[in-house]
């Protein structure tokens, strides 16, 4: 539920997105968990946070800009961004980010 | 529900949260309700997104470190930040960012 991260500094990809009003749920859901599976094996995976409502926003960690480049340009993950643009998403912001300092309350 | 941000350089807070069991919705929907009114008043304030599902994720984007170190010693968020920790926030993660980088897609 909460990605737990390193000692800044890190990198954060801050994806926002609006789903398709005639989304295929299951399929985004497959999708989606086929993804998560895929990235937690990718070199600098660092942990993801995600929440949706009207928005959904999904906050993956990783250890460098490279190791964002490289989950980018991994070949299912190219296949399932065409279906995003195609088929899931009406309309997404993605941010690349540099963590610079975290502070924890529990 | 998108925040409408310029090109980067800028900053962003990354709030992940999850609420305590008993949590007063109604007072904390307005308290948060309130804060955003406050923030989007605050020099450098840019934009916020949010969700909450099994965590929240609140965004909030400012043009400078200087704006967020402002904005987080503001007299009503400093009381509300007190209430967050006493009675709204079971866990929390409070990451400060520079987005380096932002792809829209409509």
């Amino acid at each position: 539920m909460f990605a737990n991260t390193p000692e800044p500094p890190y990198f954060a990809v801050i994806f926002t997105s609006r789903q398709t009003a005639d989304i295929d749920s299951r399929k985004y859901a497959a999708v989606a968990q086929h993804m998560l599976e895929l990235a937690q094996q990718q070199p600098g995976f660092l942990g993801v946070e995600s929440a949706r409502e009207d928005v959904g926003i999904t906050v993956s960690y990783w250890s460098s800009r490279e190791a964002i480049r490289a989950w980018g340009q991994q070949a299912e993950h190219l296949v399932a961004q065409k279906l995003g643009r195609e088929k899931f998403y009406e309309h997404f912001i993605l941010r690349i980010a540099e963590v610079q300092e975290a502070r924890f309350f529990e």
